[in-house]
Parts: C-alpha cells; structure tokens; sequence
C-alpha cells in the first residue's frame, strides 16, 4: 500500500522508519509544512518523496496524521471531504476528544481512525526519529465504533508492523487516562525545571551536578511548545483535574513535613511505592 | 589500606564493587545490621567479612558509612569517641548540615570527611549495587577545612577510585542545593503515584498504558522509606522550601490553563525547556 505521513517529526518520522523497514509500504510519501524539517526528512531519506497534502491524498491508500493536534484539528475535516471509500485516515494526536468531535457526525467519518500510540521521546523534529520507537509499547484506538471495519483492520495492521500492541477505549476515557499517565507528568516536570531554574539564577542549585534522579524526573521538560501547547489546549479540563489531584498528593507530603508527621510521610511513601506493580 | 563499609545497600554495595575492581583495598570489610543483606552481602562477594562496627572499628583504616542519614546520625558521635589519629571517617549521606552539626566541636571531628556522593537508583539491598554506579557523577564534599588534610586527600582517593569528579561547598549549601536537585524530584515522584493510583482505583487510568515517559518522570517513586523518610527529616526546612517553590510553579500552569493564556503558557514552556543546556 502507498502511506503518506503529514507532519515529519518525532513521531512521523519514526513511523516511516518502521513502517519502511517492516516493507508494509509499497511507498512512503511525507507532508511537511517546514521547509527545514522537509529537507532533513528527505537527507534521512525518511520518505521517498515531500508532496502538498492534495497530492498525498491523490496517491495514497493511508494518511497517517502525525502533527501537533490544532493542526490535526485542522486539516482532518479538509481531509474527510475529498476522502475516498477506498482510503484511510488515521492520526496519531496526543488528545482525542476534540478531535473526534470535530469529525463527529461528518459524512466520510468512518474513513478516519482515532489513535494515540504511546511512546516517544522529549525531542522534535526528523532528527528526533528512532527506529524502533514504538515496539512492544501500546496504541490507544479509541471509539472504533465510529470507523469503518476495512479501516480500523488497516490501522491495527499498520501499529502491528511497527510493533505496537493495542487497546481500545472511548476518546472520552483516553483524555482522563492520558492526562495522568502522560500530560501531567510533562505538566510536572516543567513546573520542576522552572523551580529549579530559579534557584539556579539565586546561586542555590547546580542542575549540573545533580544524579541520574533528577535527570529522569526533569527529562520531559525538555518537550517542546509547539507539541505541548496545543495537548494542554484540546484536554484543557481533563489536564486541570489531574493538576488539582497532583496538588493535593503534594500538600499532603507538606503537611506531614510541616507538622514532622514522620509516621505519616512513611505510610505515603509506601503507598507511593505501590506503582511498581502497575507498570 | 584496609577498609570497611557500613551499610551494604545500594550506595555501599556498589561502592564496595567499585573498590573492589580498583584495587585500592587490600581487604573489604562490611557491617549490616540486616541479617538477610549481611547473607546476600557475603553471597554476592561484596565484601570479605561482615563483622560487628567495633571490629571494623579496630581493623579499618577508612570507614565509610552508607547507611540511611538518621542511622549515620547515631553512630557517627560514636565513631569518632574512639576513632584513632590514622584513621578516616566519610559518611555517604543525602543531607549534611544535620550530620556536621552532630559532631560540630567534637575532639576528634578532624577525622571524619562529610561527602555526599551524587548517584543512585530507586532500588535498595545489596541486590541494587551496581558497578561503575559513580563512574563520571560528582561527589559533593562538604566543610572541608573542619577535615584533617590527610583525612580530605584519603577520601579524594577514594572518590577518585571509583571515577568521582569533586565539588566542594558547605554543608548548608550543599543542602540547599540537594533540596531542588535531587530531594524534591523525589517528592514529585511520590506525588505523581499517588495521584495516577488514585485514578487508577477509580478505573480511570492505566499506568500500564503509559509511555516511557511517564515511567521516567515517576521512577524515583519507587525509592524505599527506609532510605527518604530520614533524609526528608534532616533536610526538612530546605525540603520544605522547595516543594512552596514547585507549588508555585504548578499553579502558574494551572492559572495560565484556567485563563486559556495560552501565549503565556508558551513562554513557560520554553522557559522549562532550557533545562537542556544546565545539565
């Protein structure tokens, strides 16, 4: 089958490693609005060629929409109008729900698929592509309902040869879910780096000499805007409640430091513990 | 020189594999209150003997203490009541300024280097050592000039031995510093497990179902009590601070989403992102 990838980031540009590697593709065409990125996609021969959207549309069997979610947002409705009964769409946004609202009820819907692989990295662009970045990790489909059977076979074959595993869940229940095991924790780690920049500038922390933990935990604040910004915005509510709860799990932690409830602290600790056995 | 260890975790387990491969041991003694960690200590070769503290008092001409900060706290004084003129005394452990305060004047404080290694993982026991832990970390040695000269160089040695660059500060620096480097990435940790285990009993998040970056931001969540709840006592002040510093910086996100001030959002983002060049 012919695939077009839109948007050649991280996230595209690592499916068009795999996808080429698996042989799925017959061709692998990129959409990329960047002239920068477009460049680099084609020097890391990532795809074969750099088309306007109207021409991969034209020539392919697959979209795979892999751009930040106001621009899923806006080119998916384009896409569902000239869409064909033959073609498939899927993107692969990082917040579901308004997205599929946006399609909800339009005549082709059932063309398109709603998915979320889970895996990635705290860098952007072509150079950011890994191979192998999406094997043994899990693909979120949400409402499949809404999508037709030939579609939805043809996105779980394609998240299958690049070596995903699959779920399904309502776009509804992705967003909370997503919220908590991934946007909050980029929330998190933005909200660490920014503390302790402003120590840094006080002279009191030297991020620098910091261990491996603080590496990890700051790791994703790294993420760049223009993904993030637009993830906050689509799963605005959900995003806001996970803060609060956060919130709350650290007043907690306070509180027990401020009264030196040492006993208490130990217990949440031990609770805290617990999420080895739920990853 | 004949040293021995006390506490054989991660942090003394790996240091004795360390020192071991260097060669600069002419034999490795350990002292572990835990029968289970003194049998795997032993079955693991991390050490040639395990003997009581008094025993490892009399054959040692370094000792190193690597248990939790609240244990180091009261053998230290008692260390130093019979420590001899040719030995060196260096604790190991995440907060300082409590540990100097203890033997602040004492007779024979010139004997003991306070130092805090900065390299870890989540795991404990003697299971979790691990080689080349320290390899490229950096040491932060506290109050120097309260150490006799040949008490610092030994302990330079040592830190040399096992691959440590050196930093040097005072204890309350050093404190201030560990604070938003290393102590409060562990609070965040905690806190983001509590809350993600919270949605998940109320069904409504998969830990499992995340991406590798919720497992790096959340993976100092699994670090013991045992170890954090003396640490989190000794630095409380310090901590405390920290956790008000990264409060604010949550609620700053929070406001800019509940304001859809997204612009701002935007410039905290990539504020957040020039972590990248302090590390």
């Amino acid at each position: 089958m012919m695939i077009s990838i839109v948007g050649l980031g991280l996230i595209g540009g690592s499916f068009a490693k795999d996808l080429r590697k698996a042989g799925l593709a017959d061709g692998l065409l990129g959409v990329e609005t960047s002239p920068e990125h477009a460049r680099r996609a084609l020097e890391l021969q990532l795809v074969d060629r750099i088309v306007p959207l109207f021409e991969a549309m034209r020539e392919s069997d697959v979209l795979l929409l892999a751009t930040p979610v106001d621009a899923i947002e806006a080119i998916l409705p384009v896409i569902l109008e000239t869409v064909r009964p033959d073609q498939t769409v899927i993107d692969m946004g990082s917040a579901k729900l308004r997205i599929v609202e946006t399609v909800r009820g339009h005549a082709n819907r059932a063309r398109y698929v709603a998915a979320h692989p889970m895996a990635g990295t705290e860098n952007a662009g072509p150079d950011a592509a890994l191979e192998d970045l999406f094997r043994g990790k899990t693909v979120l489909l949400c409402d499949l309902d809404a999508s037709a059977p030939d579609a939805c076979k043809t996105a779980l074959e394609i998240f299958h040869a690049v070596g995903m595993k699959f779920e399904f869940m309502t776009a509804d229940q992705h967003d909370r879910h997503a919220a908590y095991v991934s946007h909050l924790s980029h929330v998190a780690a933005y909200a660490l780096s920014l503390a302790v920049q402003t120590e840094e500038k006080a002279g009191y922390a030297v991020p620098r000499l910091a261990g491996g933990g603080f590496a990890s935990t700051v790791r994703l604040a790294k993420s760049s805007p223009e993904m993030w910004v637009p993830i906050f915005r689509h799963n605005r509510e959900q995003v806001l409640h996970s803060i609060e709860a956060f919130s709350e799990c650290l007043q907690v932690f306070k509180t027990c430091l401020e009264a030196e409830d040492y006993r208490r602290l130990d217990t949440l600790i031990r609770e805290a513990n617990q999420i080895r056995d739920l990853l």
